[in-house]
């Protein structure tokens, strides 16, 4: 059913390794369950959180098998399914659409950035929605990539009817403002970080893929349950307590902090690919203590 | 009166120039007993909208004589008084406050700024809040200066007595988020722009100094009004409606774009001083264009 | 043989393409066979130029098997066989050396490099280079990795009895002198890009691998004849004569103008990979001219 | 006598301050009775090493007066007279000529850079040097500005005869190469920083003006010699020799180190202005080691 609008809160999860480095599904899986648990509303299968970047061509069609399989239409299932060529772009989403994935996540390609205009852009998300059986999602993911595209991008892709969504991962406020209110009325606007949730929904965003849902689904939920109970006070101070605890997952510590949260959760985890490298004992210790004063650990 | 907090809407007004390029000291008052019968709670003398960085010595002490004189006490007068050197910015702050300035906005330090680490940066503004007999508002202006001073930088800077508040022009939603959560609670964070008037108001700034107020202050003041009202629907369409405006005299257009909707609205204003140039006849039009869809030229 | 010194003017050929879009490989195979008859030292295959972020995995296998098989000993075969992960890159070089590479080039892990710091680049280099049966080049192409490894951690590489060289794209003046002055005796520092050949072997560069070698090879190896026999002034006078050409096929017009270079100097070629755009019709004509004048087509 | 070409090595002298900050002009004339008896060509006042942008209106005319003095006809002087605007740099270009500057260094317009176009840049500096009784040096210190005047501008500007050179501080030999080769050919391209002046004089240069040679003049002049008597391999050798002496008192260490390097040599100093923090003992202590490693102080 292409067209139809996104919302709500989803967790970018972490692909896990066994100790030879090969993909450790098992574990996966498990994660999995725990998230359908959950008041997530869906997942997201290799997402930059995810290393997707990391992985062989064949290892990606791997964890979106088991990925959805695990899930078993408990929650919504995306993927992150672009590559540099508008070729294997297609491909990969085509592969992902069979397996039974409900949207997929394009991250814009970025290697010959300097080497792309708009029309370069604009012709490769059409391209992509063209051939894709399911939604298309753009995803802007400027601190890795180093390509923003602007808001009037945003919204001319927007007219497309299987382009039914936007996740971007830079906080900007006007940038938030111009993708809600130059685009279609349903596409969907998505917060890619916890830190701007709440700023994201008061501009009119959808919702939000955020690592910090990985460890406190809960949590991020429920700041988008006060904003939309009318409670911009309480949701206000609920997203102030996040602020440390996302950083910590994310710009502080990157994804080897965010491994490490994992395992102070309860959930599976592994050490991030190299040359990625896992978080230090001292950086896990610091992460321990933001999360235990944001009383994210209470419950575990 | 140190300490006091600063609440509300700010223009950062023009400087005008006669036909010799000097100083218009009757038109700037002019102008000034306009936004006197407006319902701003202040204006900035010497913003970066006011060119500061192309007057003299002699000019700034005289545009801040006349824009006091102008202002009668009728609303809150703050003033730039940044420059590069701690020595300057101290002998420009007190003399800015012999004149009868409310309030002194210093610009981050910036020329060197490869030299310049966080030691260096808090030493300044100390130095700066110490010897200044008005309070001290951080002016962080990142498209301009190169420098962002981090969230825990301010939160430092929040508490010194003197240091009341901080105006940051970059709409990051994540760092308005931790400039309020972090700093002293009586700590004034202000939007700089109107384009995230609204979502800084929601993250829990005390307001903003927008160029956009120079020539729609009635629209800038709404958005506020709305918001403390929590009138949040009607909050967020009136942010919406004034992106465009907003672009059209900061981003897009520039000072020569602000100078131009000045006449546009009915102020007295003039070209820039060179090398900024004015805005060009096709800028002219589509500025116009915009003020009118926004519905801003109705009342002129 | 480990440790042996590169040297000399090497091409990173494009990769061509059928009309479906699949690798068209005899295509590449009569460019190899003209390059072969050139002064040429070597060719690149996957550099870059070669779009090598545009294939698969199993494309690069076919490209390097095609491209030793038309070379056959004639001249040196370089790869690129890089990725994100330490993982894939070791896998690609031992796959390359067995299919008879040369030497690997190796572009720095970029997606997450706000994640990555000294350390984990040695280690990723330093592992890569342990496991790789041939001599590894670092490659550091900064415009499109963001990425750019400071002199002092090339030097620390060059230690490594099996990592005998850098390529690095920017013609940075003070980075090609810190980095023969800091590294070991033999190691071998590249120029990436003609237009600062002459500079770079003033500096004591081994030689370059560049763009602009894939249309004008001669032209190339003429300025670092002309330096090696000490004619400075006609070195430099040569070098001024590829800075408009080298432009027109790298940063002016890219990958495509490159592409639209290979055929007027009378060689296969085909469009880019989409999202690349081929060069336009005016962007065609303007090539031509700039070839043209610096006497690139006249002896086609 | 306007369109003179200017060659040779250049210092862009330290400024120096009493204790309670004021100038301090007989320090400021005993050092430059050194240069003076140095293999200098001229001497640079107010350069940004000179601290201009910390100075107030006042300050730079007495600097000026008192550095005119001292040097006393016996070398080259030039003066930094850029400020934001055109008007001022008009107004402090004119009274450096009147009080007897050779030649005036005009840095570019940086603050409003965002505003600033290529009609801007050119009308700028057409405008100061129709007004300037001394010939005008483009002035480019991207480190500090932000602003990168393209190769194409820089020609366009060597076609007015009062604007007879340009420095430029950036180590990127394809912008000098494209400099030397696009202007006119009088036109005088000048090394920014002695890290660099090797590849520069390859490259056309006509010489430098460099930190280094504030505190070591007959080395900086030294590369320079032996450049011009064709002893390539020597002149490459001194140039390693300085790249740590010249990190140590440019980009490592900044003006404090430049002012700590003063002292051992034997040369007045001062601290910097504020919030320009001088060097801390640790760091003297690595000047220290890294000047007498490459001989510098061994003359003193």
């Amino acid at each position: 059913m292409p067209g139809r609008r996104l919302e709500g809160v989803f967790a970018p999860i972490a692909t896990l390794f066994d100790d030879d480095g090969e993909l450790d599904l098992a574990a996966y899986a498990a994660n999995i369950e725990w998230y359908c648990q959950s008041p997530l509303d869906g997942i997201v299968i290799m997402g930059s959180n995810g290393e997707f970047a990391s992985l062989s061509d064949d290892e990606k069609l791997r964890l979106i098998e088991a990925g959805v399989s695990a899930t078993n239409g408990r929650k919504l299932v995306l993927a992150g399914t672009g590559s540099e060529s508008t070729r294997g772009t297609i491909r990969m989403t085509r592969a992902a659409a069979e397996l039974g994935v409900d949207y997929a996540l394009v991250v814009t390609p970025h290697y010959y950035r300097p080497r792309y205009d708009r029309a370069a852009f604009v012709k490769h998300y059409q391209s992509v929605a063209e051939a894709s059986p399911i939604p298309v999602l753009v995803y802007i993911m400027t601190a890795y990539t180093g390509v923003d595209l602007p808001s009037a991008t945003v919204a001319e892709l927007s007219r497309h009817p299987n382009i039914i969504g936007v996740k971007d991962s830079a906080g900007n406020a006007v940038k938030f403002a111009e993708m809600v209110a130059m685009s279609e009325p349903e596409f969907s606007v998505l917060a890619g970080s916890a830190n701007f949730l709440y700023a994201a929904l008061c501009l009119g965003a959808a919702g939000g893929i955020l690592a910090l849902a990985d460890i406190a689904p809960r949590e991020c939920v429920e700041v988008r349950e006060l904003f939309l109970a009318g409670e911009h006070e309480r949701a206000r101070a609920a997203q102030f307590n996040l602020l440390a605890p996302n950083a910590a997952v994310t710009t502080q510590f990157g994804i080897g902090g965010l491994k490490a949260a994992l395992g102070m959760v309860g959930l599976a985890t592994s050490d991030p690919r190299l040359p990625m490298l896992p978080a230090t004992d001292a950086e896990r210790a610091e992460i321990q203590r933001i999360l235990e004063r944001a009383g994210i650990l209470a419950r575990v």
